[in-house]
């Protein structure tokens, strides 16, 4: 984005003062497409909500109000229908690859830009051809940012919510002024698993990658006696990354969604850990980023999604 | 509800305009309680959202501030909790009932109330004795309402999302002056099915009612070509009656969610039924009530129940 | 709603089971409608978002599918953008007495429906002639319920949020086994004023009415020492009966705010009512109705309201 | 952030792969705290929701569950909460200060974090002593990034909707394949505002400087023509930056928000720019950053805010 501030448009105000454009992209939002795949009777549905967002020569948009380099977002939003019925929607990672192919190629001044989309899964009505059920256990995502000729891909989920009722704690941290918490060695631990991977190719099959790192991600968090939420993210991030060699990066954004033990010893009533009150806020909120050692970053890529550091 | 009106606290303002006070109730919302079942290594898990709220004689408390009716708010939040603990949860309904039972009993001016319940599911992770996963496709409810001797136990769920894409149409509707839609015999039709269902008696095995109707909706919702979601409803609610005699009613109150073909034309691209737009807002919204013939009706029960006619 | 099982429609199902319809409608929700009167260069804004649902002979459409007494969703929401540029938008209510109107007239079968309206309020900014923010305080509703030569029309507001620092206290209430609650005559109160109140005609200046009801109840809020949330309620509505002679029912639902004083004895810090944490579940929830004496009441058009009991 | 791939962990698993720990952060958020002064009748409110959260020497939390440097997320919360108290909330803005303050100094091997507030607005009732109404208009925001010695203080609010009825237009965009929009030089340009500014000091009166960025933003809203809606921002960008020396650097993310005119012709009505159908998505996307010249940069603090590239 640096690029930006070293040919800036020079915006003199009454006062003098001198205001350079920085960093912009626009586009159409949330574009819901619903496909189906009709071929045979056996239909197949794919339901995405799509993003598109340009970057490239846009200042006399911004300065002069002149939209002659400003391709509609109406136009835009025409295109994602357009792929998606052109294209389908073979994983919501390839509807972004085309989209932003087509733009950065269709325009000379568009060198770039965001395009995101969150997929909704569906599964069958007892195996019935055209009849679906939607599953909401989590909301898969997929971001591509593209800036010249770098493409970066960064898929993912959020709102997996899992629970243990033992095998955590957590001890041995600092005392002080502020401290009232007790230590524990047996807690219910429950987050909602928000997180996002960063792929070095794309040449990938998106789906099958969505499934293994979900499983691995489920599968870790069964397996140990966890000593603090960061413990488990950090086991869980390594899992994927040593078992998906494309993959360079992965970041969670997790709370610790606390589950109190509700003290019953007003009514003589014993509670040994059963009956908690799960509560809303404050909440813990733990965000961990794993790395392939050796592998480029790519931290202009994860600019204005919320809450990943 | 109509014994209010009978014996009214009579208020007399300063103009001399009486004043009665009507329906009420009190209580504490939404109490979060999370139960676990530890008696061996594979744990069970209940979570449940509680509201209770208590009917009565408790004209003082709203024309004078005299709280000696006045159950805390704060005391029925205890109870909640204490009541999960010693009962266990072992359907949303059972800890309704408890609760009513309690309170109905505890307090001699407290001959009613209103007691609801959400419940939130969980999996078990690749069936792991203490690690589970939120499965998200419904909310189920429960509400229990309390007159005196009687008692209206209403379950059902809510957020179902389902979609056939192919086998629905809609036609021969009247045509006016503020018509435009065209008739089809071909659309996507999906809606988040809300239901709830009256059951004519307490001593039932929730839990297997519960899947039994969730299994009929589904199953019906996928047996039929559909002329109107009324009709859809109709046969719904009509088979879950005939498989269920302990219920007496059922009412529907289900979206219409349109998913418009996108026509792209204008392009030069061909879509035969296959890319469509998802609409967020309007939306067609139908509600239908069942009834067992011969049934008696409880309608006081249904009050406070968005979306329910 | 009695005379729908008066003559119902019989449907035998395979186990001889009579099923029959009970209350049903339909039509098209949350038509979002903003309405500029442009006739001079100082432009007003309405902006309303309106649900149209019909009622009457429409047991055919259920049990049979066939559409004829189907007047579509489609239509109604033509019908809605239609009436507001016909008709305008003088108020909420006023709108949906048209709509009201024109479908029971227009269409022999349908003797009655439920219309309602939720309005966005906007002020100008700095005075401007056609520039303005929507201030979001409240927000404003309005329901008509239509049954043959019956009109029932509840307006209300929802999401008033105010608080009191000092001058509401909670004593006397009843002590028990599970009561941990300490009495006080200084704390914090604070709801989200949920009001709708009914009138007894239709020839009015809702807007008058609307803005005279929402500054006596602000003003009440404000005029007294609170022993109970209760007591504030029935202060509030029976000043706005008192005030309105066409009102003859209002109903709240509200909840209590908690916000405890956090103690900081801990890390030897006083606290004097000053800091408080700000609960969001559980909460309290007081819902209570105040009728004109001798008036007559309205159940059924209240059915279907959240939490108005 | 790259020193942290500098001396990185290094996590050899099972086949080889190294695995280093990148960015990273953890605490408590969303801890509600509503402030009370009360030492005259004349009551003042603060009302903010903040997030905690620590960086430092973190690593072996993540690699080895060792919690000694885990200053417990309670903890954190017990010090905001005391920190209210203690030092008062005079704005968003200063809490933060005082928590960043406090951390980095209290704990050695906590170097950096991110504090970050959302407040919410009350005004007084009639000018009563201690009777609030919130106002809703936006939320105000505020974070603090820090890092060594480096603070980053950036401050904003959001969902601030305004709607230009006339004097907005959209003309001269490129037209191709997938462009069906229409030019006009006459529609509503509404939106809701999203804007977050980044200051060069921190000694500043933070409450006058809000109200000061949002007057200009409002009035600039006002006063043009507008062409496009990144024209818009831009010329609001330009006058908060040239209004305010202790700003460097402004960025909003605005959806346009689609008022469609309602086509009536159908019923032969004329609808002349006066009844829209207000679409909830798609919706225009608009981002942009405005930059005093010369000023430097500070693109780290931006991540983790949704929406702003």
């Amino acid at each position: 984005m640096t690029d930006v501030l070293e040919s800036p448009t020079r915006s003199t105000d009454a006062e003098g003062v001198e205001v350079v454009l920085g960093p912009n992209q626009y586009g159409k939002a949330e574009n819901h497409v619903v496909r189906i795949a009709r071929d045979t009777a056996r239909h197949e549905i794919r339901d995405v909500t799509v993003t598109s967002q340009l970057r490239g020569d846009l200042e006399k948009v911004h300065t002069e109000g002149d939209n002659a380099h400003c391709v509609a977002t109406d136009t835009q939003k025409n295109t994602v229908f357009g792929f998606a019925q052109t294209e389908g929607i073979t994983s919501p990672e390839n509807l972004l690859l085309a989209l932003s192919d087509h733009f950065t190629s269709e325009y000379d001044w568009i060198d770039g830009g965001r395009w995101a989309a969150e997929e909704h899964a569906w599964e069958r009505i007892n195996d019935h051809d055209h009849c679906f059920v939607r599953s909401k256990q989590e909301k898969r995502t997929a971001v591509l940012v593209t800036d010249g000729d770098t493409q970066t891909m960064i898929s993912g989920f959020y709102d997996l919510t899992v629970l243990k009722s033992t095998q955590s704690g957590f001890e041995g941290y600092p005392k002080g002024r502020f401290t009232t918490l007790k230590e524990t060695t047996d807690r219910i631990m429950s987050t909602d698993i928000a997180v996002r991977w960063r792929v070095n190719r794309t040449d990938l099959d998106f789906d099958a990658v969505y499934e293994s790192v979900k499983g691995i991600i489920l599968a870790t968090f069964t397996d140990h006696y966890s000593k603090a939420l960061q413990e488990t993210l950090h086991l869980m991030g390594r899992a994927v990354i040593a078992a998906h060699p494309e993959i360079d990066e992965i970041k969670f954004s997790c709370p610790n969604k606390h589950h109190f033990v509700y003290d019953l010893g007003f009514a003589g009533i014993e509670n040994n850990l059963e009956t908690h009150y799960a509560a809303d806020r404050p909440f813990g909120l733990i965000e961990a980023t794993l790395q392939r050692k050796g592998a480029p970053t790519a931290e202009d890529a994860w600019m204005g999604i919320n809450g990943f550091c």
